[in-house]
């Protein structure tokens, strides 16, 4: 059994992009963010923003994230990036992003995420919820 | 009478700085916005979390903003940006922003803002409210 | 005579918004600058990354740039926005931006900038040129 | 024998900050960036800007980064970022970075970089160099 894949194409812009000519490495944690969120609209059918409504939760935080650089992405490059589920626990879960450039693959990222609600005691902390099986059935491919 | 003036020192980081190793222009709303705070702290005494609740407002949105480039800022660069709100209206106001590299003018900015509470007939929209007589009387120095 | 129109569609990013829900400001004017580069490139067809070398410019540094917030834009918001040149002038020109919401105006949005090239005597230094005559016919429709 | 810490403080600013009301988390990448570079004027006593010239290098471009999300950071929390190389290598190098929120540890990052060249035949490229034996002296303490 595999974990569902979502692939995303998208253009480097220069307002990505350092003194060095390359994207600046905190925006592609921006864009393994957006892998994520458009991952489980693709995995679940359910839009990012309606998320915490229909499965009662306060979203999917992100409790580390970490990327391995391995080849430059440059203004004006169209880069593809995967996202998948590489692994589901009983309420977190990681989600492992590869961004190709030119078909090669310039970055891999890793997401740990939870599955959470707010704690009825005190709303300001989250707490962690078991991921529901039908949430799971979905990104069985 | 003049406005009260805030002034606010950083550097120029690399991740502000695009291809052709200057600030890239987003950059500089996202300073005049750090401005705006720290001068409504510095003229009120109140964090800028704080503000909402301290007034009864929702917050200072922002309903127009611009910007003139007269000068590069670059990675490295000691600035300076000072805020002053220019002209208070009834209900609404304009800061003025000036970000110097090694003293001279840079960048001008302006950003027009309400003084806003959530609509209670309907709290996905903002209404606009008087500004308090006791807020203006802070900003006159 | 008309100016070419491009229009170019995307979805607001969770990392877009601030805590009020909406697109933080400056995020705008990096997808203004998103827009225009989008606009050479469809009216010029040439690749943003590649605009210096075909056109013997070091690039279109911005000058000026405003932003006019009518409506807010929110995480999951299917967005279009349209750019094209409002006025060429010798060697400056203008670009109005419009972002719509779900078809409704949400932010105009204008730019001024200018074809540039390196001072020869003091290449720290930019110094604008006469916009090439075929640059200007590309953009009539 | 340990090695140089440096201790950065800033305010959490309203754009560093998602819909959740807690700093999103690219910018904490960012803020890495930020300490690496403090760091190492701090122990070398050379401007970021001049680091290339200095020692003869194209960078200390970055290969690997992580972090552990532990606690949220919120508009207005007074942060302090500690930063230190938790290892030295031939040619490359850990950055430790912690961020506390009023004292209280709230994300743990890790950089790997490299100290490099250009590639003399390919200036596309980088090369690693070994570290300097008087750029490591500089970092004991």
């Amino acid at each position: 059994m595999t974990s569902f894949l979502n692939r995303r194409q998208f253009t480097i812009e220069w307002g990505h992009c350092d003194p060095a000519g390359i994207v600046f490495n905190s925006r592609f944690f921006e864009f393994f963010d957006w892998g994520t969120w458009t991952l489980f609209e693709a995995a679940l059918g359910v839009k990012p923003h309606e998320l915490g409504a229909v499965y009662g939760i306060m979203g999917i935080p992100l409790v580390d994230a970490g990327a391995r650089f391995i080849a430059p992405a440059r203004f004006g490059d169209a880069v593809e990036l995967t996202s998948r589920v590489s692994e589901f626990r009983r309420s977190s879960f990681d989600v492992a992003h590869q961004l190709f450039v030119h078909g090669a693959l310039a970055v891999e990222g890793k997401e740990t995420r939870v599955w959470a609600t707010r704690d009825a005691a005190d709303p300001s902390k989250i707490k962690s919820q078991p991921i529901p099986s039908d949430v799971l059935a979905r990104f069985e491919v």
